[in-house]
C-alpha cells in the first residue's frame, strides 16, 4: 500500500474512533450496556473505506475536514449497524467480525437489535449536527441521500435479494444487480455526500457517481474471489461461505480469472473518471486499486 | 368518542394508510418480499395516535395537511419499526400485534429485521422529500427532532432499560424516566414535528412539549392499567406480561387507583397548558383525553 493511501486510512481510523467516542458517552442509567454495545461496534474496527471515500471525495472540493469526518461517521454507523443485523442468528449466524465476537455473542440479540438501530438513529443524528454542515440544504440534501441508500432500494433491498438468493438461480446481471444494491448504493452515497458537502450539484457528479459505480462492483468481485482464496485469520471473519451455501457469485459466474480481470478492469476505469481532478484525485485512485488488492 | 375525534381518527387513518401505499410499490424483483412485509407492518394496522399528534399540532399553525401527514407517517415509520423489532423472539417474543400474526410470524425473522431496518429508514426518507417541506431547514430541523427521539437517547434508549428492568428494581422516578424515553419521546416528537413545520420557534414550543410530556406518562399509565384489566381480543396483542414479568410499571409502584388517578389529573393538566390556543387545541384536548379512556 503506497503511502499516501495508508496515511489516509491510519488518519481516518483515528479521526472515525475519535468522533464515535465523542458521540457515544457511557451514560450513568442502565442504558449503559446498550450504548457499550454500540461502541463495541463502532469504535476501533474496520478498514472505514466509506469514510476516507467520503473525506477523499470532500477534499476535492474544499470542504472543512471536520464536516468530511462527521458525514464519513454517519455513513459508518449505517454500516455498522448493518454489519451487526447480518450477523445476527436469524440472518447469516456469524460468531466473528473484525476479528472480535460479534456483538450478539459479545452482549446478546436483543442488545444486538436495539443497537443496531442506535446506530442507525445516530447515523441521522450526525447530519443534523451544525458542525456537519452549517447550511440546513446541505444537511437535508445528505440525510436524503443516506436514507435512499442505506433504506429497502439500497443497502437493505440488496440484502433481501442476497436473502432470497438461495432459492434463486441468479444470473451475471442479477447478482450485479444485487451486489449494485448491498454493497455499491452504501460505497456511492459516500462519494455522493462528499459531493454534497462540496456544493456540487447533482449534474457535477456524474463522473463521481460512475467512479463509485466501479468501484462499488470491484469491490464486491474482490470480496467473492477473497471468500474463495482469503486468509480467514487476515480477514477477521469466517470465509468459504458462498460455496457452502451454493451461491451465485461473480466468481462462480464467471470463475476466477475472469473475475479478477474484470475488477481490474473497472479500477481502471474508475480512475479513468477523474482524470479531470488531475493529481488532487491521487488518493481516490489509490483507494480504487486497494479496493481490489486487499487481503481483509 | 366525541365526533371530533372519531372524525379526526377515521381521516388520518385513511390518509396514512394512503401515504405509505404510494410510499411503498412492490417491485418486480426479489425484494417484493421485503416491500410485502413493510406494507403489512405498516398499513391499515394501529390508531394512529403519533401521526394525528403532529397533524393536530400542526393544524395550530396553518400547516398544509400534506405535510402534516408526511411528517406524521415518518413518526409512524419508526413506530412500526420499533413494534417489529420489539416483537422478535429475542426481544418480547409476541405473536400478535394489531390482532394479526406478528411481522416474523407472518414472514420469517431475518425479513423482520429487514423490514423494520427499512422502515427506519423510510422515514427519514419521507421527511427530506419536498412536499414534506420545501423549506430544507424545516427538514433538517425535522430529521433531528425524530432521529434524537429514537435513538438510544431516546425510544431505544427507554427500550433497553425496560429490556434489564428484570433485573433491576425501579422505583418510581426510574419508571418515569424509563417510560418517559420508551413511549414519551416519539410521542413528544410528534408534537414537536408539528410545531417544527409550522416554524415555531424552540422558545415557543415550551408549553407543546409540557402538553407531549403530560400525555406521555398518562399513555403509559393507561397502557399499564390496560395490561392488568384489559380485554387481549380488542387490544389485538397479549396482555397481562408485566406481571408474569415480574415487572415494575405505575400500576405495580402506585396502584390501580393512585394510578387512574394520576392519568387524569396528568390528562387535566395538559389540557391546560394549552389554553392559550383557545377552541383551535379542542382536537389536542380531546386527545389527551382519548389517551387514557381507549380500551385497546
Amino acid at each position: 500500500m503506497p503511502d499516501l493511501l495508508a496515511d489516509a486510512f491510519e488518519r481516518i481510523q483515528s479521526e472515525v474512533d475519535g468522533a464515535f467516542d465523542a458521540f457515544l458517552p457511557v451514560p450513568q442509567d442502565t442504558r449503559a450496556r446498550l450504548v457499550e454495545a454500540m461502541r463495541y461496534a463502532a469504535i476501533g474496527g474496520g478498514k472505514r473505506v466509506r469514510p476516507l471515500l467520503v473525506c477523499a471525495t470532500a477534499q476535492l472540493f474544499g470542504v472543512t475536514r471536520q464536516a468530511a469526518v462527521n458525514a464519513g461517521c454517519a455513513v459508518e454507523a449505517i454500516h455498522a449497524y448493518s454489519l451487526i443485523h447480518d450477523d445476527l442468528p436469524c440472518m447469516d449466524d456469524d460468531d466473528l467480525r473484525h476479528g472480535k465476537p460479534t456483538l450478539h455473542k459479545q452482549f446478546d440479540e436483543a442488545t444486538a437489535v436495539l443497537a443496531g438501530d442506535c446506530l442507525h438513529a445516530l447515523a441521522f443524528d450526525i447530519l443534523t449536527m451544525p458542525d456537519t454542515s452549517n447550511d440546513p440544504f446541505v444537511r437535508a440534501e445528505l440525510v436524503a441521500a443516506l436514507a435512499k441508500a442505506s433504506g429497502h432500494e439500497g443497502m437493505a433491498g440488496g440484502q433481501m435479494m442476497d436473502i432470497v438468493s438461495d432459492e434463486q438461480n441468479y444470473d451475471l446481471r442479477q447478482v450485479t444487480r444485487l451486489q449494485q444494491l448491498k454493497t455499491g448504493a452504501l460505497l456511492a452515497a459516500s462519494v455522493e455526500m462528499g459531493a454534497i458537502l462540496g456544493r456540487i450539484p447533482p449534474e457535477g457528479r456524474t463522473h463521481l457517481r460512475a467512479y463509485a459505480r466501479d468501484i462499488g462492483l470491484a469491490f464486491q468481485i474482490a470480496d467473492d474471489l477473497l471468500d474463495v482464496e482469503g486468509d480467514e485469520e487476515k480477514a477477521g471473519k469466517a470465509l468459504r461461505k458462498d460455496e457452502g451455501q451454493g451461491k451465485q457469485t461473480f466468481v462462480t459466474l464467471m470463475g476466477r480469472d475472469a473475475a479478477r480481470a474484470q475488477a481490474e478492469m473497472l479500477v481502471e476505469q474508475a480512475g479513468q473518471h477523474l482524470a479531470s481532478h488531475g493529481s488532487d484525485a491521487a488518493l481516490l485512485v489509490e483507494l480504487a486499486r486497494f479496493v481490489v488488492k486487499r487481503d481483509h
